[in-house]
C-alpha cells in the first residue's frame, strides 16, 4: 500500500508542472510555428553509412578470416590468405558477377583500411623496443642497411630500365616499396624448426626491425618529395636533403618531446578509473601523431610507428608490467578487424586482367628478382665469421605488409605526367606487380630457408 | 665459410633466371611503354582518409573520456559526459572557434559512429537473454508494456499538439525516441544502494530489456512507414500492420533459421585455429543481420539486436562458459572506441542557439515532462502488492542511448514536405530538444531514485 499512498503527491507535481508549462507555452502561440520552419537546412546527421558497406565489411572479414585460416594450416602467413581471397574477390567480375564492384570505390572501407594500417604500425611500434634495436650489434645493423639500401636501388633501376616512360619519383617510389622485410614469415618458420635463439635467427630478427625504420625513413623522404613535385615541380638535392632531416626532426623530435612528456601523461591516465581510457588515450596519441607527421609532409604510418615506440619504451621505464600487455592485448581485437580489411582490400584491387599484358607479368618478376637479389646481398653485412650466410639472406626475402602499405600509399599519391594530368604515382599495373612480388616473396622463404638451415645442419 | 660456399650457386642461380627474364623483355620492346600508358583511369585507391579525420577521432576521444570519467566520479553515467563533452565541442563555433565545425559532415566519422551503435546493440543483444526475458514474470511484462505504449502516445500527442505543421509520421517518431528505458544508470544506482536483488530492482531490470525490444519494433513500424510515404505518399492502416508484421517476421524468421543454423556456424568457428576467428565472424553475422534488416525496410540496429539475441542464445546451450565471455571481452575495446564517437557525435549536433527560441526550450521541456509522465504510469503495471511503485516509476525514467540512437536515425530519414521538399523527419531543432529531454530524464533519476528508496525504507 505504501505505493500507492506515496505515488499521489508526485503525480500532482508532474501535473502541476505540466500546468504551468502549458500556460506558458499557450502564452506564445506564433512562436508555436517556428520550430517547423526553423530549419529549413535541418538536415542534422549526413548518413555516412551505406547499408552496402556493413555486408561489404562482413563479406571482407569472412574472407579473410577464411582464407587466413586455410593458409595458416598450410603453414603460410594469413595475410597471404587475406591478399589473395581478395584477389579472387576483386576480380570476380571477370567471371561475369560483379557484386564486389563497389568495394573498390568506397570511401569508408576505404578509411576504414587506412585507420587499420595505422593501427597495425602502431602495434609494430609498441612491439619494437628502442633499446633492444640499438643493442642487436653491428652484423644486424649492416644487414639491415645493406638490406635496405641495395633492394631500394636495384628497385629504382629496375624500374628506371623497364618504365622510362614514368616520372623518376615513381621509379624511387617503386624502390622504396622493396626496401623493408616483413619478418613475420621468417620467425615463423625459424620457430617451427627451433632455431629462434639461434645467431643467424637474432640478426635477422633484430635487422628487420631497423628495416622498418629505415623503410619509414625512405618512404618519408619520398613521400615529401613528391608532396613538394605536386606543388613546385623538379626537387632539388638541397630539398630532398631537407625532407630527409624534417623526416628525422620529426622521428627525433617526437621521441624527445614525447619521452619528456609521455610519462606524465601516462601517470594521468593511471588515474582514471574507467577501463576504456587506456586504450582510447593511447589511440588518441597515436592518431594525433598520425596527423602531425602528415602535417610535416611525412606519411601518417611514421607517426603512428613514432608513437608506438613512445609508449613502449615508457611504458617499460614507468608503468607497471602488466600494464604493457594489457595495452597490447586491448589492441589486439581492434587491430585483428582492421587490419585484414587492408589486406584483402589490397587484393580485391589487383586487377588480374593487367596479367594478361606480358609486360605487366615481366615487370612483377624483375621485381621479385630485384627483391630477392637486393637482399642475398645482406649477408656481406654479417661480420662474424661461421654463419649460416644463405640463411640470413633468405631469411631477408619476405616482403607482406609493409611493401603492401607503401604500394597502396603510392597509390594515393599523385604527380602531374607530361601533360600536366594528375596521376597517382604507383598505377593500376604497377601495384599489380608489387603485390604479386609480395606473393612470391613470401610464398618462396619458408622452402627456401628450410632448405638453407638444413644444408648448414649437414654441413656442420 | 659454408655460407660463402653455398650462396655462389644461388647466385648464379639468380644471375641466369635474370638473363632469361632480360632476353624474354627484351624481345618485346613496344610492349614496355605500354604499361606506362596502361592507365590513364588507373587511380587504385581512393584516398579516404582525410587527415583531419584522424585528429578529429583523437580530439572525440580525448572529450569522451576525460567528461566521462568527470561524470563517472560524480556518480552520474559516463555517457552523459560524452554527451555534454560533445556538445561543448560542437558549439565552440559560437565562441569564435570554428575548429570543430567540419566534424559535423564527416562522411567518415559519421560511418565510424554509426558502426558505433551497431555494435553497441549487438553487445545489448548478448547481453539480454531471451530465456530470462521470458521467466521475468507478469509484472515485468506488464510494465514494459505500459512503459512503452504510454510514453509513445504522450509524445505523439505532445509533438502532434506542440508542431501541428510537421508531417504526422515525425509526430510517431517523437514518440517513438520517448519508448526505451536506458537502465543503466537504474541499474548503477540500484547496486549502490545495495538494493539490486529487490523484487523492485528485478522488475526494472526484467522491463527494461522488453522495453528494448518493444522500442525496436516501433522503430521499425515508425521507419518502415517513413520508408512507404517516402515512395509512395500516405499509409493506411493495413500498411502499417504489414510493416508490424513484416518486422515481427524479421525477428521471429531470424530466431527461427538462426537457431538452426548458427550452432553448425559457431561448431565451424569453433574448429578455426587463429585467434581473432570469433570476433570477426560473430561481427560479420551481425553486420550481415543489419544488412539484411534494412534491405527489409527495418533499421540496422533490429538486425544487431537480433544477433546478439541469436549468439547469445546459442552460446549458452552449445559452447563452453568461457568462450562467451570470451566474446563479450573481445568485443569491449572495439565497442568502448566506437560507441563514444556517436554519443560525442549526438553532443556536437545538438546547436545550442536553438534554446535562444523559448518555443524549443519549451518543447524540450514538454517532452522530458511526456517522457516522464509517461514511465509513471508503469507502476500500474505492478501486480504485487507492497511494493514501491513509486521506485518502480523513477527506475524507467532514464532514457539514455536507446532514445538518442532513435533520433540520430530520425534525423537521417528524409520525408517530403508541404512543398515536397525533402525535409529530415527529426529536424535540427527537434533533435536538440530531445536531447535535452535525455539529459535530464539522465540527471534526474539517481537523486529521485535513492530520495524513493529511502521513503521506501523509512515506512517500512
Amino acid at each position: 500500500m505504501s505505493g500507492q499512498i506515496s505515488r499521489t503527491p508526485m503525480r500532482a507535481g508532474a501535473m502541476r508542472g505540466c500546468a504551468v508549462l502549458t500556460v506558458v507555452l499557450l502564452a506564445a502561440p506564433p512562436l508555436r510555428a517556428a520550430i517547423v520552419a526553423g530549419d529549413a537546412e535541418g538536415a542534422v546527421a549526413p548518413h555516412g553509412l551505406n547499408p552496402f558497406v556493413l555486408a561489404g565489411i562482413a563479406v571482407i572479414w569472412l574472407v579473410a578470416k577464411i582464407c587466413g585460416e586455410i593458409f595458416e594450416r598450410l603453414g603460410q602467413p594469413a595475410v597471404l590468405g587475406e591478399l589473395l581471397g581478395g584477389i579472387v574477390l576483386g576480380n570476380l567480375a571477370l567471371a561475369g558477377w560483379s557484386v564486389a564492384e563497389p568495394l573498390k570505390t568506397d570511401v569508408v572501407i576505404a578509411a576504414l583500411a587506412e585507420i587499420g594500417v595505422i593501427i597495425l604500425l602502431f602495434e609494430v611500434g609498441l612491439e619494437s623496443n628502442l633499446k633492444e634495436m640499438l643493442e642487436v650489434g653491428w652484423s644486424s645493423l649492416l644487414v639491415a642497411t645493406v638490406g635496405v639500401i641495395a633492394p631500394f636501388f636495384l628497385g629504382w633501376g629496375v624500374a628506371a630500365w623497364f618504365i622510362p616512360g614514368e616520372a623518376r619519383l615513381a621509379h624511387i617510389f617503386i624502390g622504396a616499396t622493396l626496401c623493408a622485410t616483413s619478418v613475420g614469415i621468417t620467425a615463423r618458420v625459424l620457430k617451427d624448426l627451433g632455431r629462434l635463439k639461434a645467431r643467424e635467427a637474432r640478426i635477422i630478427l633484430g635487422a628487420a626491425v631497423i628495416d622498418d625504420v629505415l623503410g619509414l625513413l625512405i618512404l618519408a623522404v619520398v613521400t615529401g618529395a613528391i608532396g613538394a613535385a605536386q606543388t613546385g615541380g623538379d626537387l632539388s638535392t638541397w630539398g630532398i636533403i631537407w625532407i630527409a632531416c624534417k623526416a628525422l626532426l620529426f622521428l627525433f623530435g617526437a621521441m624527445v618531446v614525447g619521452h619528456l612528456l609521455v610519462p606524465r601523461l601516462l601517470g594521468g591516465i593511471g588515474r582514471f578509473e574507467s577501463r576504456g581510457v587506456l586504450l582510447a588515450l593511447s589511440l588518441a596519441f597515436c592518431f594525433l601523431l598520425a596527423w602531425l607527421a602528415r602535417q610535416v609532409g611525412l606519411a601518417e604510418i611514421v607517426g603512428a610507428f613514432a608513437a608506438g615506440l613512445l609508449l613502449d619504451e615508457v611504458h617499460f621505464e614507468k608503468v607497471p608490467k602488466h600494464e604493457k600487455r594489457d595495452l597490447e592485448e586491448l589492441l589486439r581485437p581492434v587491430s585483428g578487424l582492421l587490419a585484414p580489411i587492408f589486406f584483402v582490400l589490397m587484393g580485391i584491387k589487383v586487377d588480374l586482367r593487367a596479367f594478361a599484358r606480358p609486360e605487366v607479368l615481366g615487370f612483377a618478376l624483375l621485381l621479385t628478382v630485384a627483391a630477392i637479389a637486393g637482399k642475398q646481398l645482406c649477408s656481406l653485412g654479417v661480420v662474424e665469421r661461421g654463419l649460416n650466410r644463405v640463411a640470413i639472406g633468405f631469411g631477408m626475402i619476405p616482403r607482406g605488409e609493409v611493401g603492401l602499405i607503401f604500394a597502396g600509399i603510392g597509390a594515393t599519391l599523385m604527380l602531374p605526367d607530361a601533360q600536366g594530368l594528375r596521376q597517382p604515382v604507383i598505377n593500376a599495373s604497377i601495384f599489380s606487380a608489387v603485390v604479386i612480388m609480395v606473393i612470391i616473396t613470401t610464398l618462396a622463404t619458408p622452402p627456401a630457408l628450410k632448405w638453407a638451415l638444413a644444408r648448414n645442419i649437414q654441413a656442420k
